[in-house]
């Protein structure tokens, strides 16, 4: 991959000065910031927060230390992390108009929609100005609150209050069930919540960050960043892979489903990375609690990755395919009792503590994102008026 | 300007691929898309719609045709038209859990954050799926709608019915007042409608653009478009010009503030642009539309224009800071009745029209925007437990 034609510049005198084209389009390989959050090694199938390899946090941390990590610049001690969680446990309350906008919202509304709208309206309340960590704090502390509320009002059930001593993974699991959440689905949670975190210049990020460059709020640049996750093409798909999965299972012949689909031209879901070249470091994380959550629905899973590999590869030899990380998200998330819908809105769960870092630091030392564009409509049109036209 | 750098390799094998670096940030001068529907010629001042020269728009055409021709890619002949209007005219009432959305926010809520927030809740009850025609006409049409009702409902006035026979302008101070418009205060309107309808790939138009890139829907995309807009550096400052004049007109002399101002370092609200390196096309349209709105008003923004030009050039000779679109925005928006908080969402009543064309002329032919990152952290931290930090 080169990128020989992004110094050309504009031949035309009246373009936008010094105009630059990336040549595969869609800004790739166009660095758009810089960083010292998280680094995506694509090649080398890596993946760093502030400098810390992701295979260590996602074994050895919980999301509480995480976020600390992504905010701070620094894992926490254990004060340091009793103090993030009281200020995240006393900011996940649903104020009175929240719930009364996700209560006026059909039951059949997408979460991802009910999760926009309510970050939107609470933005609209409580959130003006630059950005700060405080608004942060208060802003990640609720995404599981409006998730759950949803989930229990669509299910007849009302909301129910969060549980201070509980982590942001177990207090999750405990507002949506109402039960005390088992151990092993608070650590497969809290390791999903650990490696969906943050993911470089990731198109939800970015968009945060071109969001936050104009100066507007931090409501504005996350309701934003939810928009974009909701992009099949982006965050939108792992309930795609549950469904494919139920159907693989149903079919009861991996190989003979696959091979059809292939042959009819549909999309393997959980495949391909626009970035990894090679296995996504956290899907082998995932695929490993995925294991230990559900060791019967791993079987199929384990298969169909195994057999997917092969049969992309026999069909396009060197393409190099691999499973990325919805796949086993979608595994283990269902592993944990989660609902389809509510995957890609637990992606952004995890995902808004690292927007919330990539706002601040933009805002931090700030420049308007603002590209150019290629015009390639006329340029010397003969206005007409209407009654001649 | 040169980009020299733009075609520079990351050294790092493990790095991104073939990641380029814009030497000035900002994305300035790095091309994101191509499109056809505008061309902003900064060094000429020249602003083209399809082809179509900004000045020949402003004056002669209404805001209902430039959004033909921006969607259609043609200026409607007056049967074209007429059935444009019988759709927009057929899309501006508010569902009612839109209208209970807007009604449950308090009346000290930015109007920019109500607008994001009935957006948003539209699409939730209204869009999904990829973006279609339909759907723009249907978002496009409500904008002054829910602007209209919010502010009737924050004066302790109940919401007004739209009136089909009136056009997207007149219908729109019809909302607000309740009283028919004048005519003059309509093509005020419409020119400033006509005016701010697009603008090359201007941050909220390519925060839309990365949204609908991800395979996201329509309303999800405008929601972060707004977001954006409410920037100060992007489209959130015009009310701030207004309050600039209001002191200026209070202190009684123009020079004497102005220097102030510039030795205080101060801002001077309302000049300076990323591309324009000369006069806006739009500003010159704008000040001849205020000048004939209120010709007593316009003699206090015409002092402070020539003044600060000269001020601001003796300052920093060669700079050459011109007055932008804010300036004659916020001049001719109040000579025609708007309150200063309503002036950006009233941008956004006009932009609405540019992101939704660039929103179906980016699925039509997509590819993921997703740009890398260039991280300056730490590479190899060594991980400690908790209990040894």
């Amino acid at each position: 991959m080169s990128v020989t034609k992004a110094d050309k510049e504009n031949p035309s005198k009246d373009g936008p000065p010094a105009a630059s084209k990336p040549n595969k389009g869609g800004l790739e390989g166009i660095v758009a910031a810089t960083t010292a959050i998280s680094k995506v090694e694509g090649t080398a199938g890596r993946l760093i927060y502030r400098g810390y390899n992701i295979h260590d946090l996602a074994r050895n941390a919980t999301f509480e230390e995480i976020i600390h990590l992504l905010w701070f610049d620094k894992l926490p001690n254990s004060t340091e992390l009793a103090q993030l969680h009281s200020k995240l446990a006393a900011q996940r309350s649903i104020p009175e108009p929240v719930m009364a906008i996700i209560r006026l919202l059909p039951k059949t509304t997408d979460p991802m929609d009910v999760l926009r709208t309510a970050v939107s309206g609470w933005g609209a309340l409580s959130a003006s100005g630059t950005p700060t960590l405080d608004q942060a704090i208060a802003l990640t502390a609720r995404f599981p609150a409006y998730l759950a509320a949803f989930q229990r009002l669509r299910n007849g059930q009302e909301p129910l209050e969060s549980r201070p001593e509980l982590d942001h993974a177990a207090n999750y699991l405990y507002l949506l069930t109402g039960n005390e959440p088992k151990e092993e689905h608070v650590r497969g949670l809290n390791s999903y919540l650990v490696l969906l975190a943050d993911h470089g210049m990731n198109a939800s990020t970015f968009t945060g960050r071109v969001i936050a460059s104009t100066g507007s709020d931090i409501s504005s640049s996350v309701t934003g960043a939810i928009g974009a996750l909701k992009g099949p093409l982006h965050g939108g798909a792992p309930s795609k892979v549950l469904d494919m999965l139920n159907a693989i299972a149903q079919a009861k012949n991996p190989e003979l489903w696959l091979r059809d689909a292939i042959a009819s031209g549909d999309r393997i879901m959980g495949f391909g990375h626009r970035v990894y070249k090679t296995t996504d470091p956290r899907a082998e994380e995932l695929r490993e609690m995925a294991r230990v959550a559900d060791p019967k629905a791993f079987e199929l899973s384990s298969e169909v990755e195994v057999t997917a590999i092969r049969l992309l590869e026999e069909e396009k030899p060197g393409r190099k395919l691999y499973t990325n990380v919805e796949f086993y998200s979608a595994a283990l998330l269902s592993s944990i009792g989660l609902p389809g819908d509510l995957f890609t809105p637990t992606f952004a769960v995890s995902r808004v503590a690292g927007w919330t870092a990539h706002i601040l630091e933009q805002v931090n030392n700030n420049r308007l994102i603002r590209p150019e564009a290629d015009y390639t409509g006329p340029d010397q049109a003969k206005f007409v008026p209407l009654n001649e036209r």
